[in-house]
């Protein structure tokens, strides 16, 4: 019934994009203008901001900050529809994609940005000990058990317990996982540093665990040097060459040691969401679509994949990183692509990455930035990371917002939004 | 083993105070400078600006923004200790209160500003179809399902579904009912009215549901016609003098006529918590405790009971109303008595209630006023509204974020906060 009621004569094309993260959204805005019907598809109502999220999960910003609501982001969007919903299965064939709530959906262009996941290897327990952050409900879930570990060391008086909580595991030096370290450091050493009597934050023990021999692997090796460096002049310890065998609600064991923790949280290896399933595509790594040079599928010029999900190598032939820029510019191709041949003038030009650089932060006026013709660390790369973060922030709210709240913690080293929400429904 | 290892010999009596709402935070604030060890229990880790509850429910503010992390409010105050910790009893005679995790805590005063909670009148079922509003998880949890009622009206290709999803009902007609349906109003008729393509929100119904013959009963009837008026003119449907016979998840039965709603909001009575049973003392009206002319409880003279848990009469008789300025000059009084006591210089005047008068808002430079002097409605009582919330809402920052998603909003209609969160672990 679903199916028959949307599919009313399709006057123009239809173009469906699953998911509205950097590549979906880029591209969903990027057809505005095309003769086309957009409808856009996600399971949140928000787009997110997610190169923020730590900055959530470690009390510095709200959810509202780093979050803009879809259909408000593209309200002026006439020819667009954005659906709260999930797409479970593609049909290639019959050209249509197959909605958990909304029945079937057709399309005559198909854009699969469903972004990754954490990934665990194979360890089916380990997300309920070591949570990920991908999703707002993450970064609150995450915030909670953090501020929840320091309350809990303050009442206890069993120094062996009051030790575990004060154990903070992060798995994986990426820059989720650095930054989640330095945010963490800061939490510890001066937000909360007066504001308990019994326990002393600045004491908390920060471990940042990584299985190769260096933090942030994908940036210049002296720039990874320098965010060692400054993590532990903050007094995060790093245990380098180190992998993770097992997490319970203990803490962890790695590299045969048990390491006794209250938080542990995931910023390890991904890997992709389902499309490749779905289309019966072949899978690189992690589960990621290998695509042609124009992103669409093998043998299905009219479905793209973009984004995370994707498999696009450089001239190198090295994959692309899943960052924002690859997904948006990737995401920007597509919608212009399609708009050609939608328009009746098709280009063959090939997608090409055009590298504008990669930044990490560390803490409060301390970054790095691999840009590409000059190397920055430190105070420099942090304003320009501050920068770049707050320009390209959707809506101009939350600019604003972001903005204040960031200049009274750099003031006042005081976190606004220490909140411990969801405990009756947690774990 | 807990309350041995709290009780190293007292040097200075100890005042506990439970309950961190508007009257147990003024009261430790006021014994800043008293020669006493005050420790504040909690069971969240933040103190809540509750007048601005339905501001998050309704997506205009973020949870940070009304919510101050009570360690860091009174972080300056070295003779207090925070404990987030529920209390579970009280045992008056050895004179030490029962908490859920950490034992027993001895106290030399005790005061009890435990709040209310909502009242179903008995009706078990009813909570779960119509959440009330009094932490931030009910205000995420009641945003969540506005926002959501919207979406799925959005996809449903079903007419009696869409008509369910879009009528909205509040049960009672206080100043918090008043506010939700104001607030609801706006969300649907400005900040959602552009941004669906299959549905009209501006169409959403709203219904106040109330009881008694008039809206804000506590307030003069000139000012209630006004807001009945306001109300109306915004497209609220009033239903007074209406009964609410049965809640479920299809909607309400009122009056034995079923309104068919998915979103059903409890704004109605309250009722205290069980401080009363607690301390085997006399009930009041809703589970009050009776208390003496110094808000002590009859036979415990260092047993004080302050805020809504407290029935305590005005000159004329009438029972103080359940607001912060009852509960804050409460607190001060109480905090002033113990400190006369400790100091050796008792008082025996009785508390007595300065009233400053009461307000209420409907909607976008809308609202009234009840002063001692002066009765104002519309938009001075407005202005009037917003000055004396942003200037009691704790902490600069909040005021600050307050004030920017205030103005933003007001000046282009929109809502920050329109996150759906927490669905995977709804319901």
């Amino acid at each position: 019934m679903s199916a028959a009621s949307t599919e009313p004569t399709r006057s123009s094309p239809r173009v469906v994009i699953v998911g509205a993260g950097f590549g979906g959204l880029t591209a969903a805005q990027h057809l505005a203008h095309t003769p086309v019907e957009v409808v856009l598809i996600d399971r949140h109502n928000y787009h997110l901001f997610q190169p923020l999220l730590y900055q959530v999960a470690t009390a510095a910003l709200s959810p509202a900050d780093i979050a803009a609501p879809i259909r408000h982001v593209l309200r002026q969007q006439k020819n667009t529809t954005m659906l709260l919903d999930e797409v479970v299965g593609v049909d290639a064939a019959a050209r249509q994609v197959e909605l958990r709530e909304g029945g079937a959906l057709g399309f005559d262009y198909l854009i699969l940005a469903t972004g990754s996941v954490y990934s665990y290897f194979g360890h089916a327990d380990w997300p309920r000990h070591a949570p990920g952050l991908k999703s707002i409900d993450d970064a609150t879930d995450i915030r909670r058990r953090i501020l929840l570990a320091f309350e809990k060391a303050e009442t206890t008086h069993d120094a062996d317990a009051q030790q575990r909580l004060m154990t903070f595991i992060l798995v994986g030096a990426g820059p989720t996982g650095v930054e989640m370290a330095g945010a963490l450091a800061e939490l510890a050493r001066a937000a909360l540093a007066e504001d308990f009597r019994r326990i002393n934050p600045r004491a908390a023990r920060i471990l940042l665990i990584e299985a190769g021999p260096k933090v942030l692997a994908g940036f210049p090796q002296k720039l990874a040097d320098f965010a060692a460096d400054s993590l532990r002049r903050m007094g995060v310890e790093l245990l380098l060459d180190t992998t993770i065998e097992a997490i319970d609600a203990e803490g962890v064991i790695a590299n045969g040691k048990r390491i006794a923790s209250a938080t542990v949280v995931w910023c390890a290896g991904v890997e992709a969401t389902p499309a490749a399933r779905w289309l019966g595509a072949e899978a690189g790594r992690g589960g990621t679509v290998k695509v042609a040079p124009d992103l669409s599928v093998p043998g299905h010029a009219d479905i793209f994949v973009i984004g995370d999900a994707a498999l696009v190598l450089d001239r190198h032939g090295k994959p692309l990183p899943g960052v924002a820029p690859v997904a948006k510019q990737e995401g920007r191709y597509v919608a212009k692509l399609i708009a050609a041949r939608v328009m009746g003038a098709p280009t063959a030009r090939p997608f090409r990455y055009r590298d504008q650089g990669a930044l990490a932060t560390i803490g409060r006026s301390s970054a790095i930035a691999d840009l590409p013709f000059i190397k920055l660390t430190g105070w420099l790369a942090w304003v320009l990371w501050g920068i770049v973060h707050i320009y390209f922030l959707i809506g101009f709210r939350n600019r604003l917002s972001v903005f204040v709240n960031w200049a009274w913690a750099w003031l006042t080293y005081a976190r606004g939004a220490r909140l411990i929400t969801g405990e009756k429904r947690a774990d």
